[in-house]
């Protein structure tokens, strides 16, 4: 198992050397697992005036699977935009062909009232959000800032989806599907958007493939909206980049705990990219107050997705399970009665678990 | 006051019914109102084989507003795109020039339990979206399904504002943030998208003849969590139409009474059109079971920015407050303890208070 660590911005570096505990705890248990750490996002701007720094690319597509841990920080925000942290992000997705990012959102029994929702609506939400990665208006051309005949400025971007890109992450998640409860609701705009009857059309074939799954079809502003109703009528939701960017954000925030919430991003042969779905949070960066059990669970999607090792994934979300029943708190899911700790202490406490 | 009055779909015809007796007590109250009706949307089609007719652009052409219930229904969903009820509502907004769509979202304190979101999280909420709503892409070229050169299909269409698209809905934002607590937040996604970057250099030159407002600027995928986390951070948000359509779905559910909240659509001369924020509803249609009010709202927004008549929608408002006051809720809003009423009841007793 070969693995690139990119610890990247902000509270990354704290949060990712956690997650590399738990590799080590399972390494000294047997598993085979090579370690190699590079920059990206701000980190790598900072050693190579570059977020993507070319070797960080090269080691990335060398290794099996890549760890991120956040990228972006105050001091960068004023770059020109191609030397800006996210880049690198963007630009490691496309450049290792990362097209399904898989974003599950669960609320933990025992972290039910972190939500802003009420308990009756969130408890028991476990939804799988499917976002295509590579394709979208993200990286659709033409894009920028022309001038209009009439001598007038106008920004214009480009969003598109090509019949291979739709099928490919559809086939993902039919299998997803699946795996799970066998239903998928497709989230496009397809009342407006070409793209999105195009994107319909195509899901649809697909679907003909996978007759034990019921798919639907949602409107992404209705689907914005169903996720604040009745969250829990979901299993597993498929849709474009950019939808997918909001969507999975909404999601996400509805369990109130994103500081749990892991994320892969897989290519074709399920080589992956496995990062927390937070961000820098560079305001308690260096503390040890950051939440280290997003990137820890994102190791244990790495498990089950790259290498194939479902019974690793349980054992190391059976392991978080077990930090939260103690009632081990880190800041951000804090609550009285509770215990709070550290970056560093959570996670001796699940390599203990 | 010339009002083009238009029912469209399933319970629009009821709900707009409602809105015209309130309309009614006006008149005989004294002001000068004239309605007129006409199609649109599947009404449309059915009368005249086009969701917007003719004669119905030509009438909400020649009047001051437009009075909207809501269109579509089972039976056109197998229509051709250009011959579906939504393509009504798109064209009437392209065609009237109505580029400034006022969403708000608010929680009365009588329906703060009908939210999912817990009380403290949105009681008092009052948020103002204001989205874009003749530009983005939904309505840029090119777009359509084209065959790229190696025999694959594409979907595709084109994002774009230009400068004088974006300053004058900046302008409006900023109007409004004036006469509420002078804070706006412009929603983009500038970090990834070149019409978001353009959006943000227009509307951040447009804030220096502001200098009383607070200006902030959010990403669409932040925002979207941080209207799940915590509403109330924001007074006025300011976002294109396809971020608009998302976000505006998402923070009308946050109230968890949809059935409540009016929008409005104004042109260059403050011309509107005024609809509820619900659709159309074809399973409850005809049964006198749907929620006015939001309609009735509606009219209550035309008093204030179309006819400049604030008394007038204060004492609308004041009227509904006084029903939801006295116990009367429809299904939609229903909770143990208060009267059942029916569509046509509850209006009554909005024009008897
Ligand atoms: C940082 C940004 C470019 C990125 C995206 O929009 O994809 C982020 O929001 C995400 O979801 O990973
Ligand atoms: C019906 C649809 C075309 C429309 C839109 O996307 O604008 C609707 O969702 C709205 O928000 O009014």
């Amino acid at each position: 198992m070969k693995i690139a660590v990119l610890p990247g911005d902000g509270i990354g570096p704290e949060i990712v050397a956690q997650a590399v505990k738990v590799l080590e705890a399972l390494r000294s248990d047997g598993l085979k697992i090579e370690m190699e750490h590079a920059h990206i996002g701000g980190a790598g701007y900072d050693a190579a005036k570059d977020p993507l720094p070319e070797a960080t690319l090269k080691l990335s597509k060398e290794s099996d699977a890549v760890l991120l841990g956040a990228v972006g920080g105050y001091q960068y925000d004023n770059l020109p935009r191609p030397m800006r942290p996210e880049q690198g992000l963007l630009r490691i997705r496309k450049g290792l062909g990362l097209f399904a990012n898989l974003r599950p959102a669960m609320v933990y029994p025992e972290l039910v009232n972190a939500s802003t929702l009420r308990p009756d609506i969130v408890s028991g939400l476990d939804i799988m959000i499917l976002r295509e990665l590579t394709g979208d208006i993200y990286f659709g051309q033409p894009r920028g800032i022309r001038t209009l005949e009439n001598g007038e400025r106008q920004g214009f971007d480009t969003m598109h989806y090509s019949e291979s890109e739709v099928r490919r992450v559809a086939h993902v998640g039919f299998q997803i599907a699946m795996k799970r409860n066998k239903k998928l609701c497709s989230v496009d705009k397809a009342n407006v958007l070409d793209t999105s009857m195009f994107w319909r059309e195509i899901v649809t074939e697909v679907a003909k493939e996978y007759p034990a799954v019921a798919l639907s079809h949602m409107y992404v502003d209705n689907a914005a909206m169903q996720l604040v109703r009745a969250p829990k009528q979901f299993d597993v939701i498929l849709t474009g980049n950019i939808f997918g960017d909001i969507l999975s954000d909404e999601a996400s925030m509805l369990t109130g705990s994103i500081g749990m919430l892991p994320s892969a991003s897989l290519d074709e042969n399920n080589k992956g990219l496995y990062e927390p779905c937070h961000g820098s949070a560079p305001d308690i960066a260096g503390k040890d107050i950051a939440n280290p059990l997003a990137t820890i669970l994102s190791v244990a999607m790495m498990m089950q997705y790259t290498f194939g090792r479902p019974d690793i994934a349980q054992r190391i979300e059976t392991a978080v399970r077990k930090v939260l029943q103690q009632g081990l708190r880190t800041g951000d899911i804090y609550e009285e009665g509770k215990q709070k700790v550290g970056c560093a202490a959570m996670s001796d406490a699940v390599v203990a678990a």
